[in-house]
């Protein structure tokens, strides 16, 4: 794979919110390959440093978090859906445990998507996503989504392709729809370069306690290789819209995805600014017949 | 409320699991008002001791959760259900934010029951349970549960009194199916003193930011204080079994409260050994297609 170390959209100063430097750009196609996944754009230092940098952005999302909650207890409809993409190992699972895992969990909706069912299967493919969206005041997270809808099913040829066409602008509507009606779209992709894919399958295969991770049909996955870069980057041309952009994440560094992601939750629940509703009952009153009780 | 400080039986050595210190006893009628709600059976010392101890224990469940998911993988059915009840204001979201934190989210399945909508009025009390159940390998979190239809339902008089009394049997079969199937039910009762209630709630009335936790009806509720102590008495009593018993955990002291759930559930998976699934694949084989590629 041709690599250039430039990292995506790296800005001179720094001073520009993550978001800005990870977003892809809007009706774009952008060359993978052109990015390197080993990147830390926009990092706070390297590896120890920006461990420290997330465990101290902690405390600030799970109290931004909290008060998203309580706003949607006085109905406040918004809330916000992290899409995680990504090729096996790319760092899906790790994400919701090391970055999730600083939210209240009671606040959490998470769903991971396999291969449809066959209930899901006889519905549209769009479907299965919407039972699984956040309520209200609640953070979403999609460990894959119904991007698998134009990834293998593009790659391993499932659908015709006139319905996969469509399938692009349906996908642009339905977010759309989503965000008009609250909910906050991040939509991650795990930029993973193939070398490190093969490292971290390897080391799934040389350790025991990692083998319930790994089957044989991950290694066949990995020879569409290029297949599924075309794919993702033909979905990210067409569905990173002004109303749900797609955020490109070098995944090859660990500390770096947490960190980054991390961010991007930060960045977007700030600009959300959600407050604690005033309650609508009568302080003193309570006070009153509370201490009478 | 009249107050013996003798905790919850106590043991002379300490060396005794939590789990025999704090099991309600089956088929006996306890007297809530003979347990001291702070007190702090079979603690590791006071406060700073016991949170220490509590963080010592994560990674250990973090651990052990892995292993139950791992296991559920190759066909493990087994799963671990926490239910949480207790008055207003007793540490049940506390303890989902700070025990459940613990674990890796992507594996819990966390609800919490309010009342019941008109459709889940239009079934049977079990069934919105059913539809929560943790799936195998996960670890299920009922914030409130079916035990209300026998706690609200009797001090409300919501049902008529024989379809009240026949629930406590429903539900002991119920839970009984459920350990058969796999479950393991740890039940715990956050026991919370009248006057710890009165300043956990005057504490959200004195802080606009916790006013989104209290509303006025959280006060009629505490008016019946006696009834709903009675409703757990019968609830404790009926629906202790050998297959899901009822453990009684003293709640004023929220440090203690999340240690005596962390090492309950602790206890529990630790009984459970789930174990790493053996791969089904060659390692030998697969680590050569993949050094191939």
């Amino acid at each position: 794979m041709p690599k250039e170390n430039r990292g995506a959209k790296e800005s001179a100063d720094g001073s520009a919110p993550l978001r800005e430097l990870l977003r892809v750009p809007v009706g774009e196609r952008i060359d993978l390959a052109a990015y390197d996944a080993a990147a830390t754009p926009g990092a706070p230092g390297k590896k120890a440093a920006g461990a420290a940098a997330t465990a101290r952005l902690a405390p600030d999302l799970a109290a931004l978090q909290e008060r998203l909650y309580a706003a949607s207890t006085a109905g406040d409809r918004r809330r916000l859906l992290l899409v995680l993409q990504g090729m096996d190992t790319s760092g899906k699972g790790g994400t919701v445990k090391h970055v999730i895992g600083h939210f209240n969990p009671s606040g959490c909706r998470i769903r991971a998507f396999k291969a449809p069912t066959p209930q899901e299967k006889a519905h549209p493919f769009l479907w299965r996503v919407t039972q699984a969206l956040p309520r209200p005041g609640e953070i979403g997270i999609f460990d894959r989504s119904h991007y698998e809808d134009v990834l293998i099913a593009r790659v391993r040829s499932l659908v015709p392709g006139p319905e996969l066409e469509d399938r692009y602008a349906e996908i642009a509507a339905f977010e759309k729809a989503l965000t008009e009606d609250g909910v906050t779209l991040v939509k991650v992709f795990l930029h993973l370069s193939y070398e490190e894919q093969r490292d971290r399958l390897l080391e799934r295969l040389d350790d025991p306690e990692k083998h319930w991770k790994f089957n044989a049909g991950d290694i066949e996955e990995r020879a569409l290789w290029p297949a599924y870069q075309e794919a993702y980057e033909i979905a990210l041309e067409r569905c990173s819209t002004e109303a749900a952009p797609w955020y490109l994440v070098p995944a090859d560094r660990k500390w770096y995805r947490n960190w980054a992601i991390s961010t991007l939750l930060g960045e977007h629940l700030a600009e959300l600014d959600p407050r604690y509703p005033k309650g609508d009952f009568d302080v003193a009153e309570c006070r009153r017949r509370l201490l009478s009780q």
